[in-house]
């Protein structure tokens, strides 16, 4: 039984990641902090938690204190200090945050305006993507946890990409995300009556999660890939959808796509790869870990559209967490990630 | 290791029912069965349980021979035959329908237009809310599971009618319902373009858990009780919130009002009496089997308002199910039934 | 053609009065002020408004100057100078929120925490409830437009009430809003992940619109009436449902109810009394001024069950004050509020 | 005064054709007909439009009887032998179906299995889009109507495909529509408990509006233009998001692109061009006729997005076909068109 503790644990990603730490048998939820409701129970500013997760907020220094392994759930900027914190103490972190998911640092300054103050951290960090850079995640002690966009695209693109099935340049991924992904402070455009029945894209093609999605799918595969990423705003609660569209390489049969795409995912429990004639659904993947993904042809345009559906507080932040802890600590990965989604 | 079955597993409650069991340290999901569906994997018909339960649909007959416990989820009088094969075959029977709920058999004429098949049956059965009839529970082997409203109302009002702190006539229950309360078969006013952005009550003073819900009372507290019911359907997919409203006996303090229901209810896991100040929220309990209670008093009329919330799926249906076998196998009654609803 | 003006025009009632004005055929919207948009077009605010009402705000000086009627959607408090400065130019001031409503400045006290600064005024003031106090209203100069829950309660019962049908006391008002009651200002129980998918009573027992609506009924009818109002969240934008409760007084028969209602409503054009077996719905009456009532008994508790649902940016704000503005100024009442409310 | 008849109201574009005529102060409703409902008021299936538009549903052969302009909202195959009955008596026809859009009987054969019954018909019929064909349809006697994503996607690209500012081939057309674009026969996936917080796409790259897309380009600018379709349905009510990608050509300056969709559209009412920074939102042209159009350049793939927002019902069927007969009849175009959308 490790010891796991949450910075930034009233926000919506910290709440997810107590309620799955909550429940899972390997871990124990030992220290909870919140600038916001320091002093109060989680289950004061959540409560469907009362009696189940009554945890006392406290501060950021007790958490690293008490836990072995520090989740952080912070705005971008605020994690590089407790990464050198926890690294100090022998504390793993994994940061849901943005501060060392880019490896460049010129890339982290133009998009979050910010430098590294411990270049030697980055180098020691690894980027948290269990499904495709499984074996360099083991035995880190700082996992940069990637963003729920940047989940979806690559997991969706990566099989294409690695075998070489489709142009690297000119794809297009047309995300929608369910309204968590903007997070528990309060904004006009998530303010209720303002976001009903309405539906329109944002950031577009100006989003800081572009650099991130086209890193990892370069790392990967070590060729330049050019993704024009537009995400949209679903009025939904959790949940995001990613519609790529690649140009398919010369002569790439059907065949081919699938073969690569099952070859790819056979042995990975939380890609559930979809059959033919069936398409990834947000509703499906709601409080899961799951990453469903459809495949499609358009063979009058000879385009390839792979289809991901994840939680974007699941596989897209939490979950995935949890499941980098795993990992981390040489449990089965699945452990604590394996309730079954609801139908409805 | 019991083995549990589903008649009736498409259906909403008997898909809740099956996501609950596959889950259940003590129980197994031996067989499934479902008309419309025979011969399917119940994750072709939701697609969320791909991969943690494709347990293939298969006929009543082989349900019943397969299980300990049986789950009915059916129509209405689909329940009696079921009832007699299981008792004969000396297997537990949970009925989510309404077949044995009614006492009186002319209650069951006037309201469902049906017949007591097996009236010895009837004698066995047992009206499945723990919180109200634990000691009769255990032991029985057949169990007619409260419908939604007729747990969230009576949860709600046992307290004060148990210890004479209300007028038992005059009451009123105003219930809003989730619309996976409607089931999943397709009607127009189920239908998303006609329900979203609506709201309205529907079978005004003239629906069927009226009288359960009066019965269950009476049983309790030995006098009659009168309840004007009028249920209304939200836009929102799990829930239940029933508002109950009843005149203050003369004399009675709002510290009687609270002693009895913090007396009644303190030892009881699933009922969370929120603290003076709360007010209870189906949010809350989605996905769970609690029953969040809060109390209220209107002063200046002398009424009390109790609030209930349920999930209609879960408190008000394949929870309480699950809840009764527990207690029907001597296990812990909140096996099974602890997992942290999401905080969205 | 009149000049119209609205103080406050960019909160969602009073955004809504410059939709409703700019297609009035006989007011012209002249001016419209904002603190927070001043030298912003209304448009900018609500882009949906682009190209049809593109009149930049201006302030509040300016709108009474430009006017001939001045409609104010201001927090509670700021409307009785602004009466007073109307008064004295011989504008004619209708005022959406509260400080004119209550008859009795200890209410006013008590529930808004203001007093009356010019009880002049408020000799002055009507209460522009058109269908029950019409006379009353033309040639006024200010006219208090009541709340939303304080047209659909009064309207649902006022027949009733108004026949001796009813009694008096122990009235229960279970009503629901959609979310734009709440207005536009950011609150986390109005944060779109927060509200959807939930449902929950607020207040209960315990708001401003309890002594108000129990005044018009008191003013109606010369007798004290005594309502228990709860009033609950709709995760919806748009709509208020009312359902009232009231005890029938012996010998009352099911058709004295609907005598006593077609014939007080029998003139209104927005009142639509439903036919017997029909069910007041928000969803039709969005968007409108129309006012749908239908009336249930529940014959095994001698209880009236009116139900009422109202537009609450509608006939519950915005256009009442329209239809204040037409008996004003001798227009049809009707006019400008005639569109037909959309079917979905 | 012109006389107007709708074959097929009680479906959701029926219904909303109803609605927008009622309101036309140049033409009259004279009849409606429905196969489920004949003898029925409209205002029975659709209570919003109880007092406002009480027509009774009578059979086709009375609308066109009785009707100068016959809109039919048919079920595609059927309007094929009421326009040729309707060609017969000199009435003009505008088909909200698909029987008369496509040029090539070939398309129609494949997409929708069906043949041109009336070649000769075909060869009358002109193609309802106004701001791209307006000068063919004016003293036309049968409109094609277009569907809603054909109304969509080539309002957003015409300009730079007539301007030759993008590559033809390999657009994707990202589209996301509300729900009542499935109409309103009952399908599992409309049910609500089902679409509620879910998201996916459907039809992928399979749709008919595709053929139709491409062949509206091709008409106008003279080259094959290929389109990668993919809808997606939204959880809201009514709306269509376009979001639209094409390659630039080598050497289109950003300003070139601008320029051309201020030209092109400089004199259209219907079409909202949106200021830089700003971006097309379903919310905004709900219950309008409106098609909103935001463009956005992804500089780092030489990437044009355009996106355009309509109300599937209003720009992208009923408020269309209401435009086409204002053109049709010599009307001022905006007629009964020009009712502000309401802000939320």
């Amino acid at each position: 039984m490790i010891k796991a503790g949450i910075v930034g644990a009233t926000g919506y990603a910290g709440a997810e990641l107590a309620r799955l730490l909550t429940q899972h048998p390997q871990a124990e939820l030992a220290a909870a902090s919140s600038v916001s409701f320091t002093g109060k129970k989680l289950s004061d500013v959540y409560p469907a938690y009362r009696q189940l997760c009554d945890i006392v907020c406290t501060t950021q220094a007790e958490v690293v204190e008490k836990s072995d392994v520090v989740f952080a759930a912070l705005p971008h900027g605020l994690s590089q200090e407790l990464a050198a914190d926890c690294f100090s103490k022998g504390k793993a972190l994994i940061d849901l945050g943005a501060d060392f998911r880019l490896k460049n640092e010129a890339d982290y300054e133009k998009w979050y305006g910010g430098t590294f103050f411990y270049p030697e951290l980055h180098k020691q960090a690894v980027y948290g993507l269990p499904e495709l850079f499984r074996e360099q995640i083991r035995g880190k002690k700082i996992v940069a946890n990637p963003g729920c966009f940047t989940t979806a695209v690559p997991l969706a693109l990566a099989p294409a990409v690695l075998n070489d099935l489709i142009e690297p340049a000119g794809i297009v991924a047309d995300c929608k995300s369910g309204v968590t992904g903007a997070g528990r402070s309060l904004t006009q455009n998530t303010h209720f009556a303002e976001l009903n029945e309405g539906f329109s894209a944002y950031k577009v093609a100006n989003h800081r999660h572009n650099p991130e999605m086209e890193q990892t799918l370069r790392l990967l595969s070590g060729q330049n890939v050019t993704i024009t990423f537009v995400p949209h705003l679903l009025p939904v609660s959790r949940g995001i959808l990613a519609t790529c569209y690649a140009r398919l390489k010369s002569g790439v049969t059907p065949g081919q796509i699938r073969a690569a795409y099952e070859k790819q995912y056979a042995e990975e429990f939380f890609i559930r790869l979809l059959p033919q004639g069936k398409t990834a659904d947000i509703k499906n993947v709601r409080l899961s870990n799951f990453c469903d993904i459809s495949l499609h042809l358009d063979l009058h345009s000879s385009m390839l559209i792979a289809v991901s559906a994840i939680d974007n507080m699941g596989k897209g932040a939490a979950g995935q967490a949890v499941q980098n802890m795993n990992l981390l600590f040489g449990f089965d990965e699945k452990t604590g990630l394996t309730a079954l989604p609801p139908a409805f």
